[in-house]
């Protein structure tokens, strides 16, 4: 027996054929005595048609009635799948995020899960039903619907299956696993058999796409083994969880990810004294800018001026200019320059800490391919350089080609 | 201060648009210290749309399936609806059956409401909120969402506003009250300024078709005073309540109906033995089989055999025939006839009991206008004739001229 959770997301419940392609797929699986949750987002854009009504009424939506208002589109969802196993011969029960007993905190429009008591969930498996859950909403204590924001119906799965104590966690996607780079710009990433949550973290951060971070997390916190898989084949897929198991120790790079949402600013000529920096990314900070690499570098030829080069998401870029210019008027900086043709190329890898060659194979791919590196950062399981926007992709293969010889 | 319940039908918010006058109409009307709760059904056609993608899936839908999907109409309209009084500068707080404390049994589909706990209304209220709820569902004590069937919203509104002790529940239709015809079928209809829960009730049973007799009941049980009226303008409609005032007393009938929706079944020829007429009805009431107006006569010249003549549905003739054909091979009438070329011609008035020329003044206006009674019933508060259907709209219209004189 085992007791698994499935997660199906929008795009594979858009239409009533989809969803009943969807049943057919968890039983094609089932074992008679095997424990099932399926956990469904809304149909295909139905969450963006009911964004639209609001938006025809007015454009100061309150978080607690938008949340009502979205709640609707996963309840749609798990009743149909719900009618489609019952039509299959398979007796379900659809619950929404109340009846599945998720708890959040009044944070509407991006609630956080507090808690999960799935008695109600329990009795209906004990019954031998199949249990369709509605994914991205919770309740309050106070007994206010509420919804997850990003990522919330791939957090209700991993949440409900530690809250069940479940084998693991299936997340269903329109790829088939975690690759070692993006297929369409590696034509040799492979996929991996295994991951663990920390680099499943780190690439998401470095920008691979396909698991939002907030559910790992979850899973990682739980320990709970997530598994990516495709809706399309019964392949198995890639697992996440917090170690390996032997055979997957080969690569020590598991990604090669790179990241176009990115902005250099180059500070220059700021007097080099104590509380300087400090001024320009406290500044930054309280306009909730997050920066990512940093580099402060002492000129040679004037110990006492300092330059400082960083990197923040180009959807920022307006108002960290706005805030920069002030702070030039007031410092009286050298230099500003703001630069969008740039990209974040990043290894990954668990294994790098005791590998101490990693870094320098990375740099040695990029030289041999003439690539440039203006700024380096590194984490402790990650190395990431940034490249003119133009040769990411060259730089990605050239850093896989390295790592997953061909 | 007043305290009233307002309920809106799923054309009046059909779009955003609608949604956005609902709020404004109800905004036009109200004093600063009202306190207003609104009830919603589902957008215009959202439920036909429901229903559709349900039958794509199967055509053996669980009654608890159907009311998670269906409950998810209202959800919509009173977040929508929440988010038009938020623009217009009113605070408001949508709540969906279970928020506001409708419970109901486990019949899914058609529940039944067992109980009003308020608790969060009032919260709301007191806080200077419009309340908008979602009419047509609620929850039961297991924590399932049901759905009150046919005139569940209706029924909703006036269950809240016992459970609120409010002033009066308001009704908006597309029609400005309840009249004292079909204004489609008689020129001169008289819109009513008042009518008792009794009339009104017979008046649905007896074909007229703005309120569905549920929700009526449910006033008379709790007294609750309802105002139909229109959703396009701001004239009084008509008041549903226990007794007239003063002013409303000069009409003894208050309403002229007709139902097309009627066969008379003739049984002719039945031996006149104790338990003929039990066997034929029990037969039909096994079938669920209403069975409405019912003369039997003895042949005045053989005392020994009766002619048995009733009303049925029309719907319910295929299956009435049938178990008709069955006694009649073992009882052997002289003669069985199904007709569906009749309708039913009543009036209707609660002053009727006191006023024996009633009768007599509507035989006689059928007879001035040469139409032939088929079959006459009476209740306490009315009088009901069967003619040729052909005949019904100049019966209205002979009746209603008699008692509201132009």
């Amino acid at each position: 027996m085992a007791l698994i959770v499935k997660k199906f997301g929008g795009s594979s419940v858009a239409t009533p054929e989809k969803i009943m392609a969807v049943a057919k797929r968890v039983l094609q699986e089932k074992n008679p005595d095997d424990k099932i949750v399926v956990v469904v987002s809304a149909m295909g854009d139905t969450t963006d048609e009911l964004v639209g009504l609001a938006a025809a009424i007015t454009d100061k939506t309150s978080g607690r009635e938008m949340d009502m208002l979205l709640a609707t589109g996963e309840q749609v969802s798990i009743a149909l799948l719900a009618m489609a196993f019952a039509e299959l011969g398979q007796p379900a029960v659809s619950m929404t995020g109340f009846q599945a007993g998720i708890a959040t905190n009044e944070t509407f429009n991006k609630a956080k899960i507090t808690g999960i008591t799935p008695d109600k969930v329990w009795q209906e498996l004990n019954a031998g039903k199949i249990v369709v859950i509605a994914g991205f909403q919770g309740l309050t204590e106070t007994g206010e619907i509420t919804t997850l924001g990003r990522g919330g119906s791939d957090t209700t799965a991993v949440a409900i299956a530690a809250g069940l104590k479940a084998d693991h966690c299936e997340i269903y996607t329109d790829v088939d696993g975690i690759y070692s780079s993006d297929p369409r710009v590696v034509a040799t990433a492979r996929r991996m058999k295994e991951i663990t949550y920390n680099e499943m973290l780190e690439m998401a951060r470095l920008g691979a796409g396909v698991m939002h971070p907030r559910s790992v997390e979850l899973g990682k916190h739980y320990d709970m083994p997530i598994h990516v898989r495709s809706t399309f084949t019964c392949d198995s897929g890639t697992f996440i969880r917090e170690e390996y198991t032997m055979e997957e120790k080969e690569f020590v790079i598991r990604g090669v990810t790179h990241d176009a949402n990115v902005a250099k600013i180059a500070v220059l000529g700021v007097p080099d004294r104590p509380g300087m920096a400090y001024k320009i990314f406290s500044a930054l900070a309280e306009a909730n800018i997050d920066v990512d690499m940093i580099v402060q570098s002492v000129r040679a030829l004037d110990k006492h001026i300092i330059d400082v080069v960083f990197t923040i998401s180009q959807g920022d870029v307006p108002q960290a200019g706005s805030i920069l210019e002030k702070l030039n008027a007031e410092m009286n900086f050298s230099g500003l320059t703001i630069e969008e043709q740039v990209a974040k190329v990043s290894v990954i890898g668990a294994g790098m800490l005791g590998n101490p060659g990693i870094a320098a194979a990375t740099f040695g791919a990029l030289a041999d391919a003439g690539i440039n590196i203006e700024v380096i950062s590194t984490s402790e399981i990650s190395i990431s350089c940034l490249v003119a926007a133009d040769k990411a992709k060259e730089a990605v293969n050239a850093i896989h080609n390295r790592f997953f010889p061909v």
